[in-house]
């Protein structure tokens, strides 16, 4: 398969929300018109995002909801169980291991570590913390398939290192801060403060 | 000033991480290849992003540290202190105004909102939950330039709108759903669901 850009892939991901929203209101079809309306693109942007991975739709007739849903969910890697474990045992970590939206797509936290003794042993979101020490034999074990790292710490890269290490080969990155992984590891940062500086700039230079 | 990319702006933000991180190792100058190398460009992208906004460096010197700190800053509208709400008395939220670079590059949290009434009245870091119902006249007399909507649910046009009815300019989303805001009104989405899917994705069709 041809390289895909990351932009492509995010909407892939809201063309899924709007038809799993369409259809939970009762329709069966949709067109690329309303799925760019949604997704705030053009109708040839969606018909060539799709194009990337087949045939679909019917013209005049437009798309089959369940069929362009299978698909999509295919495609994104949805269709199966991702194991997932924290790293950070704080309110980020948190957030998301109770996020309705991550369990109903697969994603299940099977792990949460952190490094500091006192939260060691205690019970977290139906977890109880592992020290951080224990990874490597874990992840031999169990086969978690990413790492969500969320340590507030700006120096993110020894524990990056320790996970690409440990042999998890994707990490979703809320420290603030760039690290760096070898080839054939991906890694995805959210940058809370960044996005707020998104803002700022708006703020700051609008007219 | 033309318009410039989310992504050139984001960069920006990334740049001026890692002038802030080289001037704490006590260094005075950089270039643009190193510049280029933290945040996983190229040196003429560097030059590029830089070139909007004026002339900087010295060729065969580099940049000035603390001469393209300031800048970038100013860009960036980090010169000043910037008042933000929170509406959704929940972990996310609570992450965020706990989260150290959101107050140190001037964020500031003046309020936070919820609509339950358990939480309503309830100390929550530093800040006593305010009725959602407060909103508009609470905007009205405290001017705030930046809501932050961390609600789980799925359907956050209402509160978006009422973000929005308020009188509030720049939002950051991290409900799960498309939501849409008029001209003028700038939003930034934070859907961490999606960023697993691009993990996933990778995952998926790796070869």
């Amino acid at each position: 398969m041809k390289h895909i850009a990351d932009s492509t892939v995010r909407r892939l991901s809201v063309y899924l929300r709007y038809l799993e929203e369409h259809a939970a209101r009762g329709h069966a079809t949709t067109s690329s018109e309303d799925l760019a309306h949604y997704a705030g693109t053009t109708s040839a942007q969606v018909r060539k995002d799709l194009s990337f991975f087949g045939s679909f739709g019917t013209r005049g007739l437009g798309y089959s909801i369940a069929e362009l849903t299978a698909k999509l969910q295919d495609i994104l890697g949805l269709g199966r169980e991702w194991k997932v474990v924290i790293v950070g045992a704080g309110k980020i970590g948190s957030a998301l291991s109770t996020y309705r939206g991550f369990a109903q797509r697969g994603f299940r936290v099977i792990a949460v570590y952190d490094n500091d003794p006192r939260k060691i042993g205690s019970p977290w979101d139906g977890q109880v913390v592992r020290s951080i020490d224990a990874l490597e034999a874990d992840t031999a074990r169990e086969r978690p398939d990413i790492a969500v790292l969320a340590i507030p710490a700006d120096d993110a890269q020894p524990e990056v290192d320790r996970i690409v290490r440990a042999g998890i080969a994707a990490i979703l990155n809320f420290a603030p801060a760039q690290v760096q992984v070898p080839p054939g590891v991906t890694l995805k940062n959210v940058n809370m403060a960044m996005e707020l500086e998104g803002l700022s700039y708006a703020l700051r230079n609008r007219d």
